[in-house]
């Protein structure tokens, strides 16, 4: 069995921890997950406030950086080699050159290799990162005293379309009669997003302005988005690429994932509608795309691992470079998704956020395997800190939909049903102050819960 | 005058240089050119094999990185500042992070600051840095004894579709009653490319393998490209960025532009047709795009300042912020732009390269500060170091088209016409072994000629 499908004694669900937050059974961060984070120390002197490398865990973080330069976590020559890999990639030093060297050693079952460390670390009746033996030292700190900051600055950003819900709801709002094109069952389509507008969960994203052109008007007009939406999708973190004209096989794809984020592909549907013919989304897209703090390990979710989608007998099975073989039992992952929003008004009422919908990536047509193997079939080069992200996530049911567009439709030809929230506010797209939460979690009888934190933004009003 | 358009001294025809090549009046290089190169020492010890900041001056390059080292070009702080801001930028050393406090520092006019000291240092009559005076020193290198690298290495690359003249004729394949969309005279178009395949001159082009579908057949299937097509392309150096947020004027627009190299965007276009509905070109761009060694500077360009494509009456003007307003007169640049091919039946028999294109870069729709402008109109941040390309240049004239897509086409319904070369030998698309060659220059009377060197790739065969 591969390894990232392999269920060990670092995911056994009585394993417990010193920090005690991370016992709690409904915590996202118990001691099986330890996702990847930076953060700024807030509450450390100066010359401490550089970007750190992070492990967090229930309430707290893991200050990865500080503990292994004291020589608490590596235990040999190869522990340290895998740390400085990821303080390179995660830290927001320069992961593209300096360190490619050190990368390019990080093996396929390194990054596992450092996890358990850090596990062993972190269980219970072995405190010795713990305030007790070392006062002051915040080795591990309140997540509320730290800044996020993103978990990896990407070098690259593609973003695909891997939902053939999302794809079938869409295409129906333009071809009524044809939703689905022709190549969507062949190819994972994708295209390229904007790496330099990627931001960290909580950045408010200000409402872009541009051209629009209403379906009566002969003239365009440039002004503030009026259609804005959030979408909803899951980020691969590249952890080693490949060479230029050097393709990756299916079997090998998962090797080169890091693990996992949350994805927030903010989308000015209007500016899209008249922009998109013939190259694609821009401008649409290019002005934010906000991810979560944190990077589940792909060793993380081997428990929830799932089969790929079940395409229907009539649908053509993948072509032999994008074909699973052996483990399409597998190669799925189940993660609940979760889209909540936060008006002013609801603010102001101390309410919490109402959710808009809820989905599985296990309705997603394409695997993460199958898209990373198509994105190199052609020799295009992955990079360290690329960011993969899957489309829009939207299931069968309507109330799983991955974003207003789809959420708000009501059918062919019918005026859109707006979302109504506890307030009585309505909502067809987002609004200034709207504040949006997206929310993951894996769950399974026998192991413990597997949650991604929140990936958050709040919409600015347009500059004048 | 704007200063991008101002005409001085260091344009000055009668201003030689005492390195000789300089000053033949068919050098692509003249003391009035001076683009900048990063470049390795083939020549030099173990120790200074790193990528080094070079001039380009007729058969030589100037190792500006050595000479401002021993005090030869700055002369005060000043000049130190915009010395340090260029080699970080266009080395391969980190350019985003560690050298953002150097390169936001550098204002309109540095630039040119610094063209003009080294212009001062190359001049007849001040010798200092020839090997005369510092024998042994290689601060002034036979270019064909260095190995040029990437001039720059784009944090985003951002490709557009500007020539009316190449979207007309691609468009009219498709959609025959329908050329051109309702949106080309309004938006400038334009699409995320991939950073991470940007490859120097002389680079290696493996053909991709893809997925395409021939149109009587009702399945894909994954081979080598058979359609594949170079486009001529002249791409902008981003040197200052902007704020996540802060759109830019068109009037600032050209201060962000370092300077122009030539832009090979290869293209496969049966992967292109197969893949490319609803989200644009993906596989069949990413796998290569080659640029030029040298960035041709915005000041060495100013004599070849000319109007902006003259719009016809029935068109429509573009909105306020794309609008040149008074200086639409000189928002155009002339530059000659050929395409070559030499296959390797030519090259065993030892001809030359055989010309299957001129055109000229004044034929585009839009203005490189439209396409900025419009790129940053919606608060999209631009980057030092983003890459900006025009989209294939094709003007009205047949013979001026860029890529052989449009050059073997003759017209709706008709078999594609191949190209005939001086062997006898045929091309519709390129063949394995053949190189293409990109060249550019500006001429006017009063004027040194400001060349644009080479941009060469040659096709490697698809891998198995």
């Amino acid at each position: 069995m591969k390894m990232m499908y392999e269920i060990n004694d670092t995911h056994d669900p009585n394993l417990k921890s010193w920090v005690e937050s991370a016992n709690d059974p409904a915590t996202d961060f118990p001691i099986q997950n330890l996702p990847w984070c930076a953060f700024l120390d807030a509450g450390a002197s100066q010359s401490f406030s550089t970007p750190r490398l992070g492990v967090r865990i229930g309430d707290r973080v893991l200050d990865v950086s500080a503990a292994a330069s004291r020589g608490l976590i590596a235990r040999d020559d190869s522990d340290h080699l895998v740390l400085d890999a990821a303080q390179h990639m995660l830290s927001h030093a320069d992961y593209r050159f300096d360190s490619i060297a050190y990368i390019s050693r990080m093996q396929p079952g390194a990054a596992a290799q450092l996890r358990a460390a850090i596990q062993r670390v972190l269980a219970a009746g072995f405190e010795n990162l713990s305030e007790s033996k070392f006062p002051g030292s915040r080795l591990v700190l309140p997540a509320e005293e730290v800044e996020f900051l993103l978990p990896v600055q990407p070098s690259n950003y593609t973003d695909f379309y891997a939902s053939i819900h999302h794809a079938t709801r869409v295409g129906a709002m333009f071809r009524p009669d044809n939703p689905l094109l022709p190549n969507y069952k062949w190819v994972p389509i994708g295209y390229h997003g904007r790496a330099s507008s990627i931001i960290a969960s909580g950045t408010p994203v200000t409402r872009p302005s541009g051209q629009t052109r209403a379906d009566d008007a002969e003239a365009p007009r440039f002004a503030p988005c009026r259609m804005l939406d959030y979408e909803l999708e899951v980020g691969a973190v590249i952890a080693r690429g490949n060479e230029l004209g050097s393709p990756i096989s299916i079997a090998d794809a998962e090797d080169h994932i890091l693990g996992l984020t949350l994805v927030n592909d903010w989308s000015a549907r209007d500016l899209q509608k008249w922009e998109y013919q013939p190259l694609g989304p821009f401008l649409a897209k290019n002005f934010a795309t906000t991810i979560s703090p944190f990077i589940v390990t792909m060793e993380a979710l081997a428990p929830f691992r799932c089969p790929a989608y079940p395409r229907p007998d009539a649908d053509p099975r993948p072509l032999p470079y994008l074909s699973h073989a052996g483990d399409e039992h597998l190669a799925g992952i189940d993660i609940t998704l979760e889209v909540h929003l936060a008006s002013a008004e609801m603010r102001r009422r101390s309410m919490h956020p109402v959710r808009l919908s809820r989905g599985s990536f296990k309705s997603m047509y394409w695997t993460l395997a199958q898209l990373l193997t198509h994105h190199a079939s052609n020799g295009c080069n992955l990079q360290t800190g690329d960011l993969l992200a899957s489309g829009t996530v939207s299931g069968p049911a309507p109330d799983s939909a991955g974003c207003l567009l789809e959420l708000t439709w009501d059918g062919p030809g019918k005026p859109r049903k707006p979302v109504e929230l506890p307030t009585g506010e309505k909502r067809l797209f987002l609004e200034d102050a709207d504040e949006i939460i997206l929310r993951a979690h894996c769950e399974r009888d026998g192991f413990r819960r597997i949650g991604f934190g929140e990936c958050r933004g709040t919409i600015a009003p347009a500059k004048s």
